[in-house]
């Protein structure tokens, strides 16, 4: 079968300063750059965590709210094409004072302490988020790699 | 010392539709692409998961089996080769509906809801598995980097 | 506003052997090969892990001590300069034989059983850690990415 290839364009890294709205500021860092493909990789530590679970029976996000302090122990996830601009998705995991962990699907309202980022932009055919009618996503049209 | 050293080939990008097999679906890839040093990064949801965790005294794996839908925070692992074949070697960590987090060794028997997949693909000199005396895991014979 | 941006360089993949403390091993292959800019991404297992948990308001790590065999689920970090020298940042997320997880920041003391590691290594502006008085931390210095 085909499987759609990619080939690396470049990297930006760099920090989220202290304040930022985390989804908020890589959406703004990817539309302003027109990344259309992208790999997202972040540690850091932020200072309370707003996270979704998708619930797969309902098909809704379950938003979770974390009133404290974090270790962003890892927040990756991936750059596309949603009706016609530059979307983030990313998931993020979290430390707190005791090693406990929690995470999530990366949502608005999640606010850095400090973020160190990677975002590798590559260059192919888009991917691009339509409606999955078996989910209820947001899923890359015809990009399935089985 | 030698270090080995690789130079980035290129990239599959793409999903894992629902129901697939994740681990199988992985190793299929690699091994269809020929593959043979690689690095895979993912997140998703799975609606089960078939995990590990190597008993470092007994040497044995104990799998974990965890019967509900989870996001998949992230799934980081690599691409070497064993007994001559693309083999696919990789780490998962979920999230529940309350942001509680489990993860371990990615075992066939995980089952996509919906995933997207990086593979980075390098050329270079082979990482080949061996059985290792210490620790009774397939390493990479002779790549130590200290 | 001006993003900054770097170039894949080359990629370091191979093992840390058993017994080596994880951190002081990913600090010495930097150090030793001189990689200034670097992205680290490594799975595997430890013995015990010591780690770090910032305290926002007090300033200071805490440190955990976690004294019992571990997955490797995640760690991830990057590479860039402290007092002229190459420096290790990474995070690292930690399984157990139930599949619950720990993790935080990676302090030295933290054992290896197994570990595979990639350094992405980049050409372009150094990234300079400098005190930075908001948080107490040592960030990048104007390398603001929003």
């Amino acid at each position: 079968m085909y499987r759609p290839q990619y080939k690396y364009k470049r990297t930006f890294i760099g920090s989220i300063p202290s304040d930022a709205d985390l989804y908020n500021a890589l959406s703004k860092i990817v539309i302003e750059e027109d990344i259309r493909i992208g790999k997202i990789t972040a540690i850091g530590a932020v200072t309370n965590a707003v996270i979704g679970y998708f619930d797969q029976n309902k098909k809704e996000y379950i938003k979770i709210e974390l009133n404290s302090g974090f270790e962003i122990l890892s927040c990756i996830g991936n750059v596309s094409v949603r009706e016609g601009k530059s979307f983030v998705h990313a998931h993020i995991i979290l430390g707190n004072k005791e090693g406990k962990v929690f995470g999530g699907h990366l949502m608005p309202g999640t606010k850095v302490f400090a973020c160190e980022v990677f975002i590798e932009e590559y260059s192919g055919e888009d991917l691009v988020r339509e409606k999955d009618s078996t989910t209820d996503l947001y899923l890359w049209k015809n990009k399935d790699l089985v």
